[in-house]
């Protein structure tokens, strides 16, 4: 059949996960996590699918969990949502974001992206009908440059994509930035996707602001958030959506019809663990220390570490050794060194000079020192 | 915002079960088991989060369950595929549809649905910006009409959606109807979304056909099933499709922005649970002993049932009582009588003045016989 995404290919993700595997190198390209989630987390699963929580839950999710959220959203960002007309649960973000859009954006409508972005992004713009409008980050810190968004806004932009805390890069916006994203759509009729999927990964007391804390955001934007990321289940495929009560409905009119619904057990395991606030609020110490040991030993190799503030994705960059292309150098890496990491390429429709790469370190101590001692061999 | 779906409202499954639950009327509407799954079930899915399968799973889905998928297709319909490029694990019946649409249909393509049809095609097809192309079925038996459907057929149709064993009529497709269904397309270059997700229903020694055993049909069929109707678990969101490679590889590229993969213990589960063929090959049997009970109770009542022949689901007429419309009937039955069904009506856009009600029977018998003495006071 004619394709609809005829430049797409499988996605970076799949692709390094499989020639890991081939190759059986250490897999630090995939984001997701190679520890245990919290067997309480499993054990209240295992308890819904016995009380018979097997049928479709509402439309909308799980009502305990909705409520959940919206506690969870008051102690974060003292700011609640209402979980009947506010909050959505869904498959996963990467669901969430193509709904979102397919919701949201009219054949010919703008969306712009900054990049480098997750790889998601421009094939459901092209799926919603959407023209994809790219800004670049700053090349050098990869934060924001909110010049550049207004001399891309128009009257055609229906949507703006943000990300923060940032992968590829690790970089977490600051409040003064969430300002300036308020500022920069003032008077503009265009609605904010903000993906904050990694909302509970920011390090060195950083703290992350987000949309729904902004008064001024708040109103025209939908925020994403992953129960995966935040809970070591990232095959458990369970987000959600944040976003006021017009746009919510909007957004559900599609959901319906896209998955209907989402797993029933999981959400009630979900909602009984997340009793327990602590899970997520120690997660920011949990992963820092991470950082710090992955970064402490990536110190001894030839890659040059870039900052890292969030996330449990850290770059490098790889000049010192000579490679064709990011991608080139994964597969090298990959086959030849035994370590999978993302190109950062993957990130750019058109992939700058840079050599990078990004590395996750969601992983055991043995794992990341596996990897780091065949990283060590780099000359 | 705008609209993307300015006409379309809350789905009517929702809306008649959230009915129900307020007026603790019997729940004979949305169409969901209320007994529970085999324990065996949930205990697979349990010791598959106990070993640790709670990260992403490959994009296609956990090779063991498309090889499973690929053994059952050989069993029942004599003709494999290959679960590498042929099968894809779903979100569900839903997102299949969905996603193969976007996946299929360029903006301005038609899509011919044959009405009766479930509710989400039309929005769906919207969505993918495809021309929604109404054929009906025949307004007595509900059976297709080729000549109908031929008459729809031009260079544009891009799709044709086919559900068999039918929702909401129970109608199952005989071996001629298929072939006259190939004989139909032979020539045009449409290709087949075919919702088979009541595939293990069918009564009377009927036997359900399908696209994958059709020769003429496989190659060019999306063949959509689904795990949650036939295990009793539709709260678990977990379907399949099968395609010929190509289509299939299509199919992948937007199954891999909208949701990526599909919750993976509910995966491995379900994989060790299809081990035992005897549990899908019961089924038809189990439903239709639920079929003879309701619907000899139905002959009771002042409903003309109609025949069932396949899936959960039976239509009755109310023509000796009067209201203004299905919708109107089924809430006046859901709130004064206290038992939910849904309107005919929901699945056209322009109903028909026939007025009709779906009852589903996936219910325990008490559940049933509660429904049954609450509608033999119908007058
Ligand atoms: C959905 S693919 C893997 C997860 C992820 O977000 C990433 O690695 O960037
Ligand atoms: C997805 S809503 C409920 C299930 C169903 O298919 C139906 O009731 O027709």
């Amino acid at each position: 059949p004619q394709s609809r995404l005829p430049h797409v290919g499988t996605t970076i993700f799949s692709v390094m996960s499989a020639l890991a595997f081939q190759h059986k190198a250490v897999n630090l390209g995939q984001g997701f996590p190679d520890f245990a989630c919290e067997p309480a987390l499993i054990d209240a699963v295992h308890e819904a699918m016995r009380a018979g929580h097997n049928q479709y839950p509402p439309m909308q999710g799980v009502p305990l969990l909705r409520q959940r959220i919206a506690e969870k959203l008051a102690r974060q960002h003292g700011r609640s949502a209402d979980p009947d007309t506010e909050i959505t649960i869904t498959a996963g973000a990467t669901q969430a974001i193509l709904t979102a859009l397919l919701a949201l954006v009219h054949p010919g409508d703008e969306v712009i992206v900054l990049e480098p972005c997750y790889d998601s992004y421009g094939p459901a713009i092209e799926l919603a009908g959407g023209k994809i409008v790219r800004v670049g980050l700053d090349p050098l810190t990869f934060r924001p440059d909110f010049d550049r968004l207004r001399a891309a806004l128009t009257a055609k932009t229906r949507v703006v994509i943000v990300n923060s805390p940032h992968n590829p890069t690790g970089v977490v916006w600051e409040s003064a930035e969430w300002n300036a994203l308020a500022e920069c759509l003032r008077g503009s009729a265009a609605w904010v996707i903000s993906d904050e999927v990694y909302e509970h990964m920011v390090f060195d007391d950083r703290a992350h602001s987000g949309v729904w804390r902004h008064p001024e955001l708040a109103p025209k934007s939908l925020m994403i958030s992953s129960f995966g990321k935040t809970y070591h289940v990232t095959g458990w495929k369970v987000g959600y959506v944040v976003a006021p009560a017009a746009l919510t409905a909007e957004f559900r009119k599609v959901h319906q019809f896209n998955v209907f619904t989402v797993n029933t057990p999981m959400q009630y395991g979900l909602a009984a663990f997340m009793a327990e606030p602590h899970h997520h609020e120690s997660l920011s110490a949990f992963y820092q220390a991470k950082r710090d040991h992955f970064c402490a030993g990536l110190a001894q190799t030839p890659l040059r570490l870039l900052p890292c503030e969030g996330t449990y994705f850290v770059c490098a960059e790889y000049d010192a050794i000579s490679r064709s292309s990011d991608a080139e150098f994964c597969r090298w890496l990959t086959t030849e060194v035994g370590v999978a990491a993302i190109p950062l390429s993957a990130f750019y429709a058109e992939p700058p000079t840079q050599q990078r790469i990004r590395f996750c370190f969601a992983k055991q101590t043995a794992t990341l020192d596996n990897a780091l001692q065949r990283l060590k061999t780099l000359r």
